[in-house]
């Protein structure tokens, strides 16, 4: 070993201990015939001190920044404490050192606050992991690691290990393949999740499964995704939806203990897709904050259960309300005192493209009455009605939000959550669980005119709707009319669990009887021949005695990033990929040599 | 929940408790208007006992083996126990059932000694792994991962996870590939090991490293190989070898404790290569017994620091001996009444085209002297002096083989784990661990006419070799005298970690120096551009103060199959391929889409 103890453990209690450490120069102060070095490892950073004795060899052998030394010395309490570290109250009395091994200039400062660019801390991202803000992440992502496996062995799942080298059946995202040498013209897919697999489990009686993987799809990489993600993957037999969430609400509440020190002991809400759609306008919502939506005018086939305020806004004279599909407001707390400048710049955010409003109407909610963008059309008495709807109060700002209705949805909740930003709603220290529940089991897509499955094919219909999907046909005769398919009312028994507006994990009670999934199958479009090839094992496995199952896989990057306080998935895996799936530090992908093209049996295709 | 309590946890203890099980039906058993079920899962089998009451139900919906069952009722005293299973001595007197699924007849029967054949029970892997000896396979890996996490867990490590869409860098063993459909004409690799990347992690500061992690070569599948398979992965800084021996002769010592209860108390022994060559034969000696080899003539330049026997076999007259280039012989305890029969067959044996000899001398050491099949060229008093050297006793067999160096030494080592085989020396429940040591750090490749890394690139030599290596040029002028080039004298600071003739785990102390490390890149014929084309990273990294480190992989498929008392890596992974690459049940690898092709850039080759 080359040190006795690490850089992070000394203190007084040490004190005229003879210690070796080891670990990398992190600053140099000469003072004289004096040589200060603070000398960092993972653990921490110790203070050396080099006396006039040593200064000849360092003159002959200067440091430098990050160099490896290793000395030896006596641990001695230092004058100038830093009452910020462990070790603060310490310095080493070094009496030898050696080199072993040194560095020339990194070309970016190793500290918290690095003047390297992102470019080039990927490149030398081996660097950048030396920074503590960095480190801090990774080690958050083992406390996590270590906690959710704990928990889950308490619980008796086991860790199965699934293949990564199986067969290709794209179905939503595309899969990565793996020409095969041994069987030429052949391939393997990497696994986008082990699903099928942790369902054969089940069916071979494995009740309680986890696995930590890696999950492979290739897509178009917006900012904060990756080619390869880890899953926490799970699934149990012999349960009910109301298991699987007390078990695994019961997996993050320790997750929070273990590396957060929270004690959730509230329970954790439910709500369902609706109500989440109606209240909030998005299917993972924030709700550490109010500010919830009043639908003052809605498009009735979409939600047909409800209320319409529209009498509300209608016959106003106000072409944009009257024409619009959807009319949404929020509230904005003690915002009625924003400037003209405030209300226009709000204006211009939900003009942005990325939100792609026409324009934002508000009503500010004064001690001495409203005062409004569209008193125009509207008398006070109709603004107090609008303002009583939207539950506002004195010294509110209520902003409304009209258009088509998916993207006026989409605006208003991105509204809400861009205003609550603004106003320290959204606190970083605060972790709010929510289940969603009660999902439609399909879309509908439009290009094809057939269903989809919302979640994914395995995932079963509610009890009460399986009637519903066993005795009609998935066909969908009149496009125009799809919501009225009897299959747009059949609910998923399916949920999310959504942590402070991100889904963290999803999952779903699972079909598990062959003729239902054959049915789901072509109630997707896949015809038997499909089927058989693509799913031919899971329809036989259900054939030999498959029980009821189900299960749920959690975003782990995700969940760790948002522990960690971040937004970015990358600052928490130690090697990501850019957003051209490539590896900065590696330079890959690369080439691959003729030999290994011609094993393969596979060429270039010539671009024509 | 389906189900209040399992099938293996209710006995006398729970007497007259109503409960809820759910599992499988394992057997079905009529007495007249009585039924008895054994209900199986995961944690064992219950009898249930079906009353006159249930008849009628049971008549309307039969039973039938692998069914899925819910039956409700109360825990009774059984007349007739079962004293062999936990449940053995309590039945389940059921009030209600519910059939949750039914089963067509399986395949195969479903027990430790099933009717299946190899092939049925891996198209049908998940029947397969319903079988309690399977199941116990799987139960002991996850036991085993377990363990080793705790384990590194509690010695600081830290599961770091690496990247699996890497850089191809062939060298050793072909990678599988991946084709970026985002960088067209460009290939990622699946890692052969996370080698480079736990080295860099090691440079970035991360001092105790490890992972489960899978790993992938693209290699002709022999009996028990896989193309893809786990490792637990290991790496520490600051360390010499004899830290990494104790660290990890540590794990295995707890993954012992934990898993087969075992205190292995006792100091690892540890050998050289060469003494492990000399003395077993191979570099993986079964230390379980001894038996061990004594080299009667042997190639003084492969050995030239061994005392020459050969002058006891030599001038004889036999020319067998005289022309071999070895001479090999164990003497086999209490086997000198082996009649004449038995020692053709041993014969027989020796010659079978795996072992390759052209057949096998043996002299009896029997109490009335010596009868041996050489007889003709060796006096009594020659025959006792070979006896004495082999240091054989009254009562045994002494068998000898003799040939080419390489050959003969395989065989003999082989004929001595047979020999330990038949005489019971390999006892399936002792467990010896070894530490060979000092191997040679190059292999000589003749094809190529360079030097290959014995271990991997990465093996630093002894620190008293480093001079050598430095300064001699890699270049071999004369093949035929290759064994007196320098370089054939450096030995590695590496070690491998074997356990009843099985290497489970091997590593070395890395390079860590730039110069070093393509001063190795070069003896393995890689010139500047190749160098940096491949391992440019790596290279760039030891230019930052890269740490002195070192590690070490377990082999943990092959690790659990010896802890579980088998040969065969196969019976110890869920979904495990075949000899040709393939998972059956999957039917994969299989043919993709022309879209796919299309998207990737790549064709099939047209044979031509």
């Amino acid at each position: 070993m080359f040190r006795t103890h690490t850089c992070g453990e000394l203190n007084l209690e040490h004190q005229n201990l003879e210690v070796t450490l080891a670990g990398w120069v992190q600053t140099i102060r000469k003072f004289g015939a004096i040589t200060f070095v603070d000398l960092r490892d993972r653990y921490g950073i110790t203070q050396l001190l080099f006396g006039e004795s040593l200064q000849a060899q360092l003159d002959q052998q200067p440091l430098g920044r990050e160099f490896v030394l290793q000395a030896k010395g006596t641990v001695q309490e230092r004058s100038n404490k830093n009452l910020h570290i462990p070790t603060g109250a310490i310095e080493i009395i070094v009496s030898s050192f050696e080199i072993l091994n040194s560095s020339v200039v990194p070309p970016f400062t190793i500290q918290d606050d690095t003047d390297g660019g992102d470019d080039l801390r990927m490149k030398y991202r081996y660097l950048d992991l030396r920074r503590n803000a960095v480190k801090k992440n990774i080690e958050l992502r083992y406390a996590v690691n270590r906690s959710a496996r704990t928990y889950l062995h308490e619980q008796g799942f086991m860790d199965i290990e699934t293949p990564f080298l199986i067969k290709s059946t794209p179905e939503g995202a595309r899969d990565f393949v793996v020409p095969s040498r041994m069987n030429p013209g052949e391939f393997y897919a990497l696994p986008q999740s082990p699903q099928t697999f942790k369902q054969l489990l089940m069916v071979s009686g494995y009740d309680r499964y986890y696995q930590i993987v890696k999950c492979f799809r290739d897509e178009d990489l917006r900012a904060d995704r990756q080619p390869e993600f880890t899953q926490i993957d799970c699934e149990m037999s012999f349960v009910e939806q109301e298991d699987i969430l007390n078990m695994f609400e019961g997996l993050v509440k320790r997750v929070f203990a273990d590396v957060k020190g929270i004690n959730y002991a509230e329970t954790v809400q439910r709500m369902s897709w609706e109500d989440a759609m109606w209240t909030y306008g998005n299917d993972k919502p924030d709700i550490r904050f109010g500010m919830t939506i009043t639908n003052l005018k809605y498009p009735q086939h979409t939600f047909p259960n409800r209320a319409n305020l529209a009498t509300l806004i209608q016959e106003a004279g106000f072409k944009v309300f009257d024409d619009a599909e959807s009319v949404l407001a929020i509230a904005v707390p003690n915002a009625a005192e924003y400037s003209r400048k405030q209300t226009d710049e709000l204006t211009d955010w939900v003009k942005r493209p990325q939100i792609g409003m026409q324009g934002m109407a508000f009503i500010k909610c004064l001690p001495e009455g409203f005062k409004s963008s569209i008193d125009k059309f509207y008398s006070a008495e109709k603004l107090a009605a609008i303002a009583e709807a939207c539950d506002a109060k004195t010294g509110d700002l209520i902003l409304i939000l009209a258009g088509k209705e998916e993207r006026t949805r989409k605006a208003i909740s991105e509204l809400r959550l861009e205003m609550g930003k603004r106003l320290g709603l959204r606190k970083e220290n605060e972790f709010k669980l929510l289940w969603v529940l009660d999902f439609p089991l399909f879309e509908y897509d439009s290009d094809e005119n057939r269903w989809v499955a919302r979640h994914h094919p395995f995932t079963s219909p509610k009890p009460s709707d399986i009637p519903t999907m066993i005795d009609n046909s998935p066909k969908i005769e009149n496009a125009d009319k799809y919501l009225e398919h009897p299959y747009a009312q059949i609910k998923a028994n399916a949920y999310d669990l959504v942590l402070n507006g991100n889904e963290i994990g999803g999952g779903s009670i699972r079909i598990y009887q062959r003729a239902l999934q054959e049915k789901m199958f072509e109630a997707l479009g896949m015809d038997q021949e499909e089927q058989a090839h693509k799913f031919g094992f899971l329809l036989g496995a259900f054939e030999y005695g498959a029980p009821p199952h189900g299960g749920i896989a959690f975003g782990f990057d995700r969940l760790c990033a948002i522990l960690g306080g971040s937004e970015s998935i990358r600052d928490f895996i130690a090697f990501p990929k850019n957003n051209s799936g490539r590896d900065v530090m590696l330079d890959a992908p690369a080439s691959i040599d003729e030999k290994q093209f011609k094993e393969l049996h596979i060429q270039l295709k010539k671009e024509s």
